[in-house]
Parts: structure tokens; C-alpha cells; sequence
């Protein structure tokens, strides 16, 4: 098959790779029907996650089984499904308690800018699309995977909920799927930060109410500002940096919520930090799964359009123009069909 | 009046003092009947926290009313009354959210070891005994002004709950107040972390099902076994260093819950820390006004007796000893009595 590999920082090639084979009986292997450029495959492209390539890469993904193993149950050859970027068996008592992400048995999928991929926990992991979508559905599905997913989850962790105020740090995809996540669970009133004038409207149009060009101690005080001097009810971190965590925190009301989905980069908290404020923190690496039924349903319907943050499409023989499009913030997100 | 004074670190006094008078009309001046000595005094005692003597001392009270303010509506002279360690409005909408601690006009309480105490925002802040208690209720009453309502606050910010399996870290009179807390709250399994026979002892009267002697690494991985591997649902921290806070985040299970209530010291927290574990943290000074009425009504209904954590009394003029006995772990907690 052929595969994106990273080589180095900034060397993403696509070559021939063996088919991926079932091994284990909960393993599955699909066909790729679509994939993208997530931002965090963008910390290694960059350099600023060590790579240890040659190596595979890409976690988004949605396909059709061909073929799976002899325990696997939920899903069967032919299906169209979309998963989690973690695997996980969906049995153990972390992954009922909804936390798949953390399942005792996880591990991070990686090979899926690729034509075919290997993933093990079938049963845990995948969620079968049902009927036969239309193909103008498929980037909104594959938001599902992860982008849209961890926007949710950042909103969930932030407790987002009619009536109260939210503040999303961070104007990448995941930030703007957070929007619409905000959106979706009833907030009142969401405030977008962004400076670039693709990324508010986009913002605009998944439901924010208002858009906060400032940053750090400033943009903290824009939010208070917009929220009755208090700072908001729930407030998504969706960086990274130690500075987006910090401006989380300030615009953020005591008692009020941080959920963050940013995979982190310097960030530094102090007993201060913590105690102060009198903050809620959740996050980490969503449990996409936990809401992968929910979200497909909202796709299917047309309730939510989250596709709407891939502004680029590309194929896998081009992916490299695609990480280039990202890197250089031209594209907000990178589609790559298979037609 | 007579108040206790602490000149440097060691060195508390007993000295006279002007008694204090209404000047706002949002003040209430009350007459001592009894008080007591906090952990977190000892920081000063101990020359950990930086100490601005001659300077009053103490924060937990319970008194006559002797004066009020113009204002005042809910208290009158001659009630019984406790009051938080951090006086409040009661009106903003952080004390609405019920968190008091952080209100907008929030001022900490000083000088409580003293025959007299002025707090502002009365209001806000006192709360009627009801009925005219037996004195035997004094210890248990006393403390619900910030050792108990810390504690509780401590295991409802871990989100203890009916079912659930607790570790409380820090076998201080806080510490064991989150395991009667957590008791009061229902969960199924609670363990206490402590290596002392006396504090251990209190801990099982206060609902404790289990006992680790360890700590660090070797006391996470204890809870763990006693968890089914996982971890607890929630994990109370009632000490506040570093080495606490961590042992408590090892200790939790992915999608659990860390309320921590320790004053921190030497607490840093980096991105891999906050992500990796996928935890929920939450705590700070505890917003002790939010649970005063429904602990008032657990102690005079007798159904609970945290004034068990004072195990030595003494008189505002021995104050010092209390101070000693304390700081040399001989006591858990020092009563002061008016009697």
C-alpha cells in the first residue's frame, strides 16, 4: 500500500508499505475513505516533538473493514466506521466510566495517512456509520475522529451548559470545533479567541457570540469584560503553550471551569496556580469514543457541520503540500480523499 | 481584650489589645466562646510562611454576638454564631455559585484568638446557631468553621460520593475531618493515609475502612491494590507540598477526581502531570460559608462529632503551649476554651 512517512522534521514522504494484516483476534484492518493533517501531527513536523522516523503517521481516520479478527463482533467486513486516535477494549473499568482515552489496555493509533490501517480493539475502538452516507458528509464524519471529538470533549471537561459563559483559547480546528461544541450544549454566550479573520468567521458561523482579538494578561481582560467582571463560567484550552494555559486560567471565573485538549508545551503550574482561583481543571487526551456515536448522529442529521474546518483538500500523494498548507496556517485543516 | 499576638516565628504572646468596634455597617463584633489553633497557623509558627509581627492570629471562631452594623439583618446581638475564616458578601455572583472564598469583596479573618472579633460582612459571613446547645457540642461546633467545612469541602471538590472509593492524604485534623466527610457522603471504601496509631485510630472512628502506613510511589501503589489497580474514584490532599500533591494525583484513577484543601508549599505541576493522567482537580480555600448550615445541623443533631480532632483544650492564656503541643505533633488539634 502506499503510506505517508515522516523522515524528519519538515520530510513527509509517501512510499510503498506492506498491508497492514490482522494479528490478534480484536484486531481490524480498514481501507481508508478519508484522512487529514491533525495540528499536533504538526508538533513533529515542526521539530518540536522529537521524530523518530522513518516512521508512519496520522491518527484521523475513516475506512471500510476488510477484514477483522476471529473475536471481533461489532463490526464486519464492509462496514464504514470511524474510530478513536487511541484504541482501547471498552470493557475495563476506565473505559466504562467513559474514559477510553485512558483505558488500561490503550494504545495510540499511528499509520492512518495510508491507504489501509491496522486497529486493534476493534469492538472497543470503532463506531460503525450507519446507512450510506453521502460522500459531501464525509469530512464532517472524519471531524468525528478526533478534531471535532476533542473540541467536544474540551467543552464537556469545561462543563459547558445552558446558560453560562464560555471562553475557547485557541482558533485552531480544535478550537473551533469547541465553538460548535459550545454551541451544541446550550451556552449562552461564547467568546472565540482569534486574530485571523478566517478563523472568526468560521467561529462566527459554528455559533460564537463574540470574538476577542487580544491575548494573555489582555485577552483575560477582554473576557472579564464580556462577562459581568467575573471571567467566564467554562473556558476551553485548546493550545498547549504555557502561556494559553495561563490566559485559560485568568479568564476563567472562581468556581468556574478549564477544560484543556491542547497537548501540552511548557506548561508550568504552581501550588498558587491551583489554589487561588478556585478553578476546576480536567482534560488531556480525549475520549473521542465516549462521544463518537453521539457525534456521528448529529453529522448524519445535518444537525453540525464540523467538515466545515477543512478549508483544503488534498490526496495522499500530495500530503506533503497539505502539512506545508497547515504549517504555514494557510490551510486551518487539511482533508486528504481517497476518490 | 486579651488576643493572642505572634511576635516572630515561636513566639506567641498573649497580650491587651483595644477591643474591636463596629465601623461599617456591614460589621458584627463578637465575643469569643470558643477557638482554636490551625494547622495552617503553624506555617507562621514554623517560620515557613513569612511572618509580619507583632501581628493578631487566628481564623476559626465561634461567639456571641456582642454589636452589629446598621445593615445587619440576619444576626443580632446575643446569638450564637460561627462564621467562615474568609468573611463574604453572600451577594456577588461568586457567593451565589457558592463560592464564598472567592468573593468579590472576600477579606481572610485575623485575630480570632482573642476574648473579641470583629468580622465584616456579617451577613455574609455568620451563620445562627440555632437553639442554645449543650456545651459538649462546643469542640464539634467550633470546628465546623474551618476544619470540618475544609475537609468536607475537600471531599466534595473530589467528588466523593455514594459508592465511590476515597483516599484522603494528610492524617491532620483536616484530613481526618474529609474522612468523616467522606463518610457522611457515602463512599464505599475509604482510605485513610496515615502512620500514626492515634490519628489512624480517630480515622477508623470517622468512617476510615482502610489504613496505609506509606507513602510517595509506595503509598500510591498501596491505594492501587486496594483499588482493583485502577486507582480511587477520588482523592482528597490535605497537606499541600509537592510530594503530597503528587503522591495524590498517583493515587486517583484515569477520569477521577483530586480535591485538594492543603495551603500549598513547593507545589509544581507541569503539562505532562495535568494531561497524561486525565484528571479532575479542584480546590483552594474552602468556601466554608456554602456548608456551614448543613454541618451546624449534623453536630446539633449529633449525627456527626468532628470536635473529636481537638484532643488537648486549653485557655486563651496558655495559648502557647497549644501552639507547642501542635507544632510537636502531640496534639491533633488545640481547643481553646472561654470558660
Amino acid at each position: 500500500m502506499r503510506a505517508a512517512i515522516i523522515h524528519a522534521p519538515g520530510d513527509i514522504r509517501v512510499e510503498n508499505r506492506p498491508d497492514p494484516v490482522v494479528t490478534t483476534p480484536t484486531d481490524a484492518v480498514i481501507r481508508m475513505v478519508a484522512t487529514c493533517v491533525c495540528g499536533s501531527d504538526l508538533w513533529h513536523y515542526r521539530g518540536i516533538n522529537k521524530v523518530k522516523g522513518p516512521a508512519p503517521i496520522g491518527h484521523e481516520y475513516m475506512g471500510v473493514v476488510e477484514a477483522v479478527g476471529d473475536s471481533v463482533t461489532t463490526v464486519s467486513p464492509g462496514d464504514l466506521v470511524i474510530g478513536s486516535f487511541i484504541s482501547s477494549d471498552g470493557t475495563c473499568g476506565i473505559c466504562t466510566d467513559g474514559y477510553q482515552s485512558a483505558c488500561v489496555e490503550r494504545s495510540f493509533v499511528t499509520g492512518a495517512q495510508a491507504e489501509k490501517l491496522l486497529v486493534s480493539h476493534a469492538d472497543g475502538t470503532l463506531v460503525t456509520v450507519p446507512g450510506r452516507p453521502d460522500k459531501s458528509l464525509y469530512p464532517s464524519l472524519l471531524a468525528c475522529s478526533d478534531v471535532l471529538g476533542t473540541g467536544w470533549f474540551g467543552a464537556v471537561a469545561a462543563e459547558v451548559g445552558a446558560g453560562k459563559s464560555v471562553c475557547v483559547v485557541g482558533d485552531g480546528a480544535v478550537g473551533l470545533c469547541a465553538v460548535l461544541a459550545a454551541s451544541q450544549l446550550g451556552a449562552e454566550k461564547i467568546i472565540a479567541m482569534s486574530g485571523h479573520s478566517d478563523r472568526q468567521k468560521l467561529a462566527r458561523r459554528f455559533g460564537a457570540t463574540d470574538i476577542v482579538d487580544a491575548r494573555g494578561d489582555e485577552g483575560a481582560a477582554a473576557v472579564k469584560d464580556l462577562t459581568g467582571g467575573l471571567g467566564a463560567h467554562s473556558v476551553v484550552e485548546c493550545v498547549g503553550t504555557g502561556e494559553s494555559m495561563k490566559q485559560s486560567l485568568a479568564s476563567c471565573r472562581p468556581g468556574g471551569h478549564v477544560g484543556y485538549v491542547g497537548v501540552p508545551h511548557g506548561i508550568e503550574l504552581t501550588g498558587k496556580d491551583l489554589f487561588g482561583p478556585m478553578l476546576h481543571l480536567h482534560g488531556g487526551p480525549a475520549p473521542v469514543r465516549r462521544f463518537l456515536p453521539d457525534l456521528i448522529d448529529r453529522v448524519i442529521s445535518k444537525t453540525i457541520e464540523p467538515g466545515l474546518v477543512f478549508t483544503d483538500t488534498f490526496t495522499l500523494e500530495t500530503i506533503a503540500d497539505a502539512y506545508r498548507a497547515m504549517d504555514e496556517r494557510r490551510a486551518i485543516k487539511a482533508f486528504i480523499s481517497f476518490d
